[in-house]
């Protein structure tokens, strides 16, 4: 589970998550969300903290008014890691 | 109240700001604020989230587990306003 991804392993992954790339870094996946107002993006992030908490894995996360940019890598190993892969797809779930 | 701040009453306002400093660009004050979690740092963003959108002034920030790192701008004025200085207060109160 938090075994870093090797570079097949990622680039399977991006083929997989609609809308997230690489980080500049290559240590993390990386995607920004446009909401209509600052409630519909602070809500949206509400959600994503609720999940993020539950799953003890958690966001680098930030917000401009109707736009919310996050990106994932799990620290502990590195870089990407399952637990990324996991989050990305709750994520795009809870962004509908 | 969203005439740009002087040179004069930026440092008026940075001098009764404790913990904000000028961003480099020198058109917005920023500060970073540190939680001993993500739960308490996402519960200090949704008190602020909720005091900016009743100010109608919102911040640019970002998050990181335990640490929210917050930047006021008034983008209409190109620079500060008495609205950054407001909403500053407010925050620092709302960090206790």
């Amino acid at each position: 589970m938090t075994q870093k991804l090797n570079p097949a392993e990622c680039a399977k992954l991006l083929g997989e998550l609609a809308g997230w790339s690489m980080a500049e870094d290559g240590r993390a996946i990386e995607r920004a969300f446009r909401f209509a107002n600052f409630v519909e993006a602070f809500a949206f992030m509400t959600k994503v903290a609720m999940r993020a908490e539950k799953m003890n894995h958690h966001p680098e996360w930030s917000n401009v008014y109707g736009r919310v940019t996050i990106r994932l890598t799990t620290h502990d190993a590195g870089g990407l890691t399952e637990r990324d892969a996991k989050l990305a797809r709750a994520i795009d779930q809870l962004a509908g």
